[in-house]
């Protein structure tokens, strides 16, 4: 995975690997307008916090090439999705090198990237130090969504941890939770995983608390969208019930992150707005229908971990011990 | 729906709706055969605690009349799946009465049906009577898999207590958990509540404690599939999860079953076999992959959620508090 980039800037525009064509097909998309990438970040052809961070700063980077006035464009980009702080922050951070002329704004979207390139090794080794420590030298983890290379531009996240583990000897397998409605752990997650060569097996949402019960699982591993001020964690629905079921069986609940996802601007998890991406998603799966037609759906992509049920968070700097009373 | 029948006798031979079909077809299927019923019973085109139930009971109606030496027939019928008591149930009552001949066992066979006819009826005005108590006059309850008519014979266990608060007028409107992963919930429940004319929305299954959490539910509601003497609730994979969210969100979860599935001769969950019923139903999705070829995955179909969990159990016969030390 380490070769191919998620996403990256190459002669004059941003390339990325759809995610919505994973795992059938491995598709590069070439955009070069503000319109595209905004499309694009939208219907989740690329996604992740990390991933999210460096496709804001790109971003600017276009809309300062594309339009003389590039405010609007640059706000599009910004306000493309709600959830993730990584992509306003990245924005933000190309924004302010506008006065310095396009160079210096792609300049500083580069150095976006590759920050988050170094933050993942990072991430990965002190996670995997972590867990180590925790679990002993051949843990069982679950873990949900996708928040590997895919989420980042490589390596990732919780699952540069998981990584890791694997070149270390040190991990006896994986639990990837398919994660509906998008199944970003079935298609996209098991196809890094088996790319990896790490043993793991699929389940549904729901089983991971059973799993903890039984005592098929050591340890949940998962990323973050944003990080609050309180330790509250925001990340993929069903983050919050595989965090109730670990706290129930005595596991460990770990968070993986850049330390670009913690917002201490943001009180706790009630202050963040919550992303509602509507009926369809629920209702319809890679084109099959799930219910009879005319049905409504509730469908928010995030929900709150409160952080008294978080073990620690591994940012690419620190490791944030909630257990033993560390703050964010 | 109180006019279909799931699961009948009909002129010499077994009919059931094929629950496959559903949502996009209403089949009836006539099984004048052992083998035809164990195929249906294995491949879920009959399903739910009381059906299966009754579909036992007549299976041994059949067998006698299509076999010399009934026993192997029998025996295949009462394993054709391992979790649900109510199956073995059934063919044992009818079994008892072969030595009185055939229409003997079809007599008990159907007084099994109506058992269950009257105890759905029992179950919808006692569930109705205490989610009024706990949570007053306009509850917004979850519920989980599919407990409507279609896993019974007419009204079901804990969607009977749906219908029975939607006629009083005292439901505000419901939340049908998708069921990954033969979508039970999307598929059966949301045809069933939309033929009662409830109000509801389809939820992917991980969201529910979430939606605990920020306030969207008053009350949990789902069947069982086995209640062990010490109360553990065995049902469809996930109902732990949303226990657990009931619990941190200090709100009811309420358990809704016939007395038949009272099971006081296993103590407890751990003692329950879990069906796993293999790696193709988590890695197709009516037909569609959800994930890269190859891969393996881990399908409990059932979890155990433990009774210190449970607020209270009603049966067609009693209500026992949990919560308040009742003992099953």
């Amino acid at each position: 995975m380490d070769s191919v980039r998620t996403i990256d800037w190459v002669d004059g525009a941003v390339e990325i690997i759809d995610q919505t064509a994973l795992p059938d097909e491995v598709r590069v998309l070439r955009l070069s307008t503000v319109d595209g990438l905004v499309d694009a970040i939208r219907r989740l052809a690329v996604r992740g916090a990390p991933a999210l961070g460096v496709a804001g700063a790109l971003g600017v980077a276009l809309a300062v090439r594309e339009y003389p006035d590039p405010a609007p464009a640059i706000e599009a980009v910004r306000t493309a999705r709600p959830t993730a702080v990584n992509l306003a922050r990245g924005v933000d951070r190309a924004a302010a090198r506008i006065s310095a002329g396009p160079d210096a704004v792609l300049a500083e979207a580069l150095r976006v990237r590759d920050e988050e390139i170094a933050s993942s090794a990072a991430q990965g080794r002190a996670g995997a130090d972590l867990v180590t420590m925790l679990c002993g030298g051949a843990p069982r983890l679950l873990t949900h969504c996708n928040t590997g290379a895919l989420a980042a531009v490589v390596g990732g996240t919780a699952l540069a941890v998981v990584a890791e583990l694997h070149r270390r000897g040190a991990l006896a397998g994986v639990v990837a939770s398919e994660t509906r409605p998008l199944l970003q752990g079935a298609r996209l997650t098991a196809w890094e995983l088996r790319q990896l060569g790490v043993p793991f097996r699929v389940a549904v949402d729901s089983v991971g608390p059973f799993l903890m019960a039984r005592g098929d699982i050591d340890a949940v591993i998962v990323g973050a969208d944003r990080i609050c001020a309180n330790g509250d964690v925001v990340n993929k629905v069903g983050t919050y019930a595989h965090a109730l079921g670990a706290r129930r069986a005595g596991i460990p609940f770990l968070v993986v992150a850049p330390e670009s996802t913690v917002d201490t601007g943001t009180p706790d998890g009630a202050a963040v707005q919550i992303e509602d991406r509507g009926r369809d998603e629920v209702l319809r799966f890679r084109g099959t229908r799930t219910a009879p037609d005319g049905v409504d759906a509730v469908n928010p992509a995030f929900d709150v971990t409160p952080y008294d049920l978080v073990t620690a968070i591994v940012t690419d700097r620190r490791v944030i011990r909630l257990d033993q009373g560390d703050r964010v």
